[in-house]
């Protein structure tokens, strides 16, 4: 962990290891290394996905894959990825001192690109990987840095040789994924391990509200359009409406602009962004629509227009209540408290529940903090998430094709 | 009014005339030849505020000031400020046409920089005379353009080399502005006269609220310290307290802010403006402190920090009701309607009422548009406005001393 933590790391303790970078590359030939000096097999993708193979008793069955992703955010935290992709090569490695058989291959696996970052969007590789893009798409992309996307991704793919590639999308007998919480609950409720039931949906709406530009000072109530009291009002309802009635439910406005902004004058038109979040479909789309209906009346009443625009679209993804049960029972076998939880945030699991049981482990990072360069797990929380990890991968491993 | 028009003129039919620029130095220089041409006696002060005189039986006696400023917004309108000079400049050719003689001198003004877009702050030309300001303070301005206001103010200084210097703060009779309203109130009554009584105080604050930032999915509702969601309760409380109650109260969130004011955030801190403003200064101390009570109670019930900074405090005025009631008896002779209303903008009438009787007319502008190159005025109501401030003046001007 702290070896590759000092690829990209930062002054403050934190990694800027983005996707396909040099960092990315060293942390790739880093693990590829680790790989081939234990003697095991060494893939890549053409989306430059790694994976490092033990054989088992039957090698025609598909794998069990465990992994995340070895990139960061450019001012990311040292776990966020890096985490669940050296846990899964320990557990690889455990398996290996303890000479333990299964019938069926276990794999690591380090996605491509998961933060999307530097190239958006994130979690290519799993996505192109399940089938759920063509990555012929982004060959053509530039970087947030003026990279070429398509140079980037052939440079890495050169610069481990050892690599043996193999087609897009083998099969996969099961997939585990252990990821830092990334949010504040385990922490708070001191329970080592979540385990993930699925990935909540996602959307993000940008509302503009549009009246009349006027001055603060001469124009009274009977004469504004004023879009900013639409906006306030809309969103009070909306927050005192959704969050506190479904503890599932997130709605976050996390950007609002005014135009023209001036302080002395009643804006032309305020435009917001809402994310709303929900594991289940149909009630994403009640609150959807309860979000453009609320926005729409209160503009209605100050004489405002209204525009409510979708831009983004990330549907939720329910895991395998086989995987889930595994992990539970490897939680309990080692005594360790678990509980049930819907993930917030995107991973590469989220397009590998498409193809293959999948489910995830979460252990508690501190005051809940991610994507920032102060994230940290406690010793005891990586060797607690590994040991789960251990347990239910051989499990998994065992199981019956 | 059309030669003027001319001078700055933008494609789109306003006007871009900042203060001390050359157009602004082109638009005395015609004022100063105008007034040369008919006989009157042309003077200029240290701040370039300019002067032309008629003069009355007893020149010992302070002058009727009437006037108003002929600098512009950058793409300001053709009647903001020009309307009311020029006006002024009509009104005393008239009674030279007429051969009126009056008692004591009558003097039209034009203040410099009442915009304040080009070298703020503003209405510095009217702030200077009436003592509110110390000149020296801006020497060393530097405008948006980068150019020195010094050497701005001397270049138009010398510009006009007929014009006698004289010191600040002569005595005044009278003051007497006409200017457009800047709002829609006479248009959609349908008055043409505007009686103004006084010039709402106005107060700007600055208002941040801190929380803290999280993911937008993982952290659920009882983990959120959202300052987003304070800013909209408090925001609503306000909007449907404070104007509803009171027709003469303005409160008007013209910019917002989030940081980091990334869409999959919970903010860490919303900042805004309230612009507030009210003619009675005990009313615009009660809406502060209630704009301060409600931010601050909303903040703590998100676990949020709330600071309200006033960073601009503008102090009401309230005009002479003997100008007002003469602008009434006027408006009265000539069969025209008129109300009284209060400014909700400042006017360089603000720092006169401080030195002399005062008070202003205003006239209709279509929309209520201004600050605006579609700024418009209807002749009728150029014409009205001009007669109301003839008869106005003739009478200031016949006062006994």
């Amino acid at each position: 962990m702290r070896v590759f933590a000092e690829i990209g790391a930062t002054p403050a303790g934190g990694v800027n290891r983005q996707a396909l970078s040099d960092g990315d590359r060293a942390a790739r030939r880093l693990l590829c290394d680790l790989a081939l000096a234990r003697g095991f097999g060494v893939f890549q993708d053409r989306m430059a996905n790694l994976f490092v193979r033990r054989e088992g008793r039957n090698p025609s069955r598909p794998p069990v894959l465990i992994g995340s992703h070895l990139d960061s955010q450019p001012t990311g935290g040292q776990f966020d990825g890096a985490l669940g992709t050296l846990s899964a090569f320990e557990v690889l490695e455990s398996i290996e001192d303890l000479a333990i058989e299964t019938d069926g291959p276990i794999e690591v696996v380090a996605w491509t690109n998961e933060e999307g970052s530097r190239f958006a969007p994130g979690v290519m590789g799993s996505m192109a990987f399940a089938g759920a893009a063509d990555p012929a798409a982004w060959q053509s992309l530039t970087g947030a840095d003026g990279a070429s996307f398509a140079d980037e991704l052939a440079a890495t793919l050169a610069a481990l040789p050892e690599a043996t590639m193999r087609p897009f999308g083998t099969p996969v007998a099961a997939y585990l994924e252990l990821h830092i919480e990334q949010g504040p609950s385990l922490e708070k409720e001191n329970i080592p391990i979540g385990v993930v039931t699925g990935v909540q949906g996602t959307r993000w709406l940008l509302v503009t509200l549009s009246g009349q530009a006027g001055h603060a000072g001469t124009t009274s109530l009977a004469y504004r359009r004023d879009p900013m009291v639409a906006a306030a009002a809309a969103l009070h309802q909306l927050q005192e409406a959704i969050m506190p009635a479904d503890p599932q439910a997130r709605l976050t406005v996390g950007r609002m602009m005014t135009y023209p902004g001036s302080i002395n004058a009643i804006p032309d038109s305020v435009v917001f962004s809402i994310d709303i979040r929900h594991p289940d479909p149909d009630r994403l789309d009640s609150i959807e629509a309860e979000v453009r209906r609320v926005c729409e009346e209160q503009a209605a009443s100050q004489q405002c227009s209204c525009a409510v625009v979708r831009t983004f679209d990330m549907p939720s993804a329910t895991f395998s209540p086989v995987v889930v049960e595994t992990i539970e029972m490897a939680a309990r076998s080692l005594s360790l408290a678990s509980k049930r939880m819907v993930s917030g945030a995107f991973h590469d699991a989220l397009f590998l529940a498409r193809v293959a049981p999948s489910a995830m482990i979460f252990v508690p990072c501190r005051d809940g903090l991610s994507h920032n360069e102060a994230e940290y797990v406690a010793p005891e929380h990586i060797l607690s998430g590994a040991r789960v990890m251990l347990e239910t991968t051989i499990a998994l491993a065992r199981r019956p094709a």
